[in-house]
């Protein structure tokens, strides 16, 4: 173990400016939450930030997108309901709106975020991080040359936690078409007349309903279901739901070439079916790419713009001496900002631990184990109706290897449901373990689910057994009482 | 063991028309939950109801104030939330609200739920039933004399679940002030120019929120603070909501005696302050008394008009033989539609158990056991903000000799609390027990918490530790965020 005693040395003694106990590249929500942990196990840390303090989530991702939807879905909840919607005459105020979202970016300016690094007594150096072999990092200050780089020095890690980039595919006409990714679909305060957005994801059917929310003739293209990755009803129910907003629905096909002729006019996409699309403009919303092209991965034997493979504590696979981390999207296992803000708690406090010299608990759901990367990942979509899951679809199930059984329940069965929203159209699914009788995933689609998902979330990470479950009651006459049905099913 | 063979004859048989397995007096959620479990055990089901099947839950209290509330919540959401508010620029539709209640209680006509009763293969007996002694029940039909009951017998058990009325103070002038209990509360079409609400529990607060949000001018008199069941920041918050909506809340206040002389016209209320209060309508909302006054209890030698005292399959203490059962609100356990419900399945499945001679599983948490009234009773409060609390309240726990550490959180800190609603106020707290490291009692206090409670429900009801409770990890950025906080505090 190195010695302790330098961990309370921070750049302002000005004695060891540029040697940390941990650097973190990267100050997203996941940066800050591993140099916290960091901070609080009593290390100095450093962390780096080439663009905004706040990352992708705090300015073009989940919250302007959710202070951006929640107008949306705010008012559909209302026009639900019989002596409320007569209330909504009128339509929503699209300035409103974008103030609300400039709002909670704060207008772009990371000075507030900045001021968090520094009241955790972490220091923030701006500027590109790239790694320069075992514990050393250079950061490039904004506008500099790489050969000006201060070169930082890490005693006991390095934590890797740039995220992702929009992963635009290689089309004809890619560039001139300058596409919307998830930052202009954020960021943007004009409505396009026409919208065409490609892809199926999360991030597709979010925006769909967003910009058609907004009034943007919006047309989605999905080369397949959409939202692959849930039980197949959450995709053909958010589908339908788009399609009764007004959005233009397509499945099944793809996007062959764009031309955008005129910089100033619309755009225009050839699809494989044959036909032409034309939009005022397009977005891609058809994947992510690790942000690790240019970190410096080859100085330790990495290569450059791969997904880092890392083991529980989140320790990257395949660099000698423990010393450096990946965490959130850069590691793939589940490109969600709660995911990745869970393993930065868990290696932060990790990387503390092994710092001291302490027994690491990295046993399945132990403190130092991201064991719920495997098990329990939840995830919601803001949609109209909501879409939320966690653990394992029954095709996951099944494919893991699981004796499994899924049950099913509408949710026109549950009185609160209907009284939460007249007509309330909504299903649940959940698939049980019947070796342990546990709950290995549950997906709930409807409005209002996004909340529900944690009883779920708490059911599948805690291993709670059924016959517990029947235990838990909920209360009349919630949402919540889907439980009820979806418990009761379980015995029949 | 009686003889299992008779159990399949049912009253169609004609052979044994008065004699039934199981008879179930009150057709209230309680009643049919039990009924539904004995069918499902094979036995023979009578029920006895004399108004309404689907009881005071279905037409006077749970179903309809929900119907009526709900758009009263809607608006407020979409009020809060920039970009929407300025598409709520009409008012709430009276008309429309109580039509949508008058749905909800399907016009208090009970048919469609007497033709659940009879699809589940039991037989609805109108009329009041009286017990007569051990396994006897007479059935007294609508405007009948007492004497020409019809006389039915159990040969397993009997269940009573009756319920609850308006408990009425006893005041100078009550009968003439006609006052409004929880049905008129429910059940009008008018909404009275000025209303003052007596009492300070949950359905006081509901009320209140109610009546003022379609428009009357509304007076909260409360002797005490407000849901002293609940951690006292809830009736605090409620308070304090209320009065922001325009309620006159007044809290150490006591009525003295009412008066109105004229049927028509207003109602005086003196108050022990000194003052008078004049109002268009009264409402009492001062506690519950249980339905069984006239129900027969002398001849089992129990005391008329008493609460049922039960053991933990819900048998009635004190009774030979072991066939009476108390479901729901006349236990006194905790009166609310979804703990009875859950007594009834618990009850339900027990006389299948028993009368099929099979062992029972009555230990802590067992199929037979009603564990979960004592440790993790969920209830919330539909108002604005909502209230919603499952187990022991900090003073509670503390009370019952627990070591315990309490954690408190402001909602203001979750961004997915404020992206739900522009500038959210909410508390949440959490009780642990330093001893098992399990949670004792959670309540939330804010907008849309009404769905987030059974997340706390789960972990309760199933002692998931919290050591396990931090892999359950919440989506970012929902309101359910707020368990990242209440965890992390409590490692501090």
């Amino acid at each position: 173990m190195e010695d302790m005693d330098t961990s309370q040395q921070t750049s302002r003694d000005g004695a060891a400016a540029d040697t940390y106990d941990v650097i973190v590249i990267g100050a997203g929500p996941v940066g800050q939450n591993a140099a916290d942990r960091a901070r609080a196990a009593g290390l100095s840390v450093a962390v780096v930030e080439r663009e905004l303090v706040g990352g992708e989530c705090s300015y073009w991702a989940c919250v302007p997108s959710k202070a951006l939807l929640r107008p949306v879905l705010a008012l559909a909840d209302a026009r639900r309901v019989d002596g409320a919607h007569q209330a909504v005459t009128g339509t929503i105020d699209t300035g409103g709106v974008f103030a609300r979202r400039d709002r909670y970016v704060t207008d772009w300016d990371d000075s507030g975020q900045a001021g968090w690094v520094a009241s955790i007594g972490a220091d923030l150096v701006r500027g590109q991080g790239r790694l320069d072999g075992p514990r050393r990092v250079t950061v490039t200050p904004p506008g500099e040359e790489q050969g000006r780089a201060r070169t930082l020095t890490a005693r006991h890690a390095v934590a890797v936690a740039t995220g992702s980039s929009p992963l635009l595919p290689d089309l004809p006409g890619i560039d001139e078409a300058r596409p919307w990714t998830n930052r202009q679909g954020t960021d943007s305060s004009r409505v396009p007349g026409r919208l065409a957005i490609v892809g199926g994801g999360g991030v597709a059917v979010e925006m769909a309903t967003l910009w058609q929310g907004l009034g943007a003739r919006t047309t989605l293209l999905a080369r397949r279901p959409l939202l692959p990755r849930m039980e197949p009803f959450a995709g053909e129910m958010v589908a339908r739901g788009l399609s009764e907003a007004g959005v233009d629905v397509r499945i099944g096909v793809s996007v062959t070439g764009l031309r955008r002729p005129d910089p100033d006019g619309p755009v225009t996409l050839t699809l494989d079916d044959g036909g032409t699309l034309e939009a005022d403009e397009v977005m891609f919303a058809t994947g992510r790419t690790p942000r690790t092209a240019d970190i410096g991965l080859e100085t330790v034997g990495l290569t450059p713009g791969s997904w880092l493979d890392v083991d529980e504590t989140c320790l990257v696979r395949g660099v000698e001496g423990g010393w450096l981390y990946g965490l959130g999207d850069v590691n793939h296992r589940a490109l969600l900002t709660h995911q990745g803000k869970y393993q930065a708690r868990t290696a932060g406090d990790a990387i503390g631990a092994r710092a001291k010299g302490l027994p690491l608990d990295d046993g399945a759901w132990g403190d130092h184990a991201t064991t719920a990367d495997h098990h329990a990942v939840p995830q919601v979509f803001f949609t109209d109706p909501e879409a939320a899951a966690v653990g394992l679809s029954a095709e996951q199930a099944t494919r893991a290897g699981h004796r499994t059984r899924t049950v099913d329940v509408d949710f026109a069965q549950v009185q609160g449901a209907n009284l939460h929203a007249d007509g309330y159209r909504g299903q649940a699914r959940m698939v049980i373990d019947l070796d342990r009788e546990v709950l290995l995933g549950v997906t709930f689609v409807g409005p209002g689910v996004s909340e529900l998902l944690h009883s779920a979330t708490v059911a599948v990470a805690g291993e709670v057994p059924l016959k517990r479950l029947r235990h838990a009651v909920a209360c009349f006459p919630t949402v919540s009482e889907i439980w009820l049905f979806l418990l009761k099913a379980a015995r029949e």
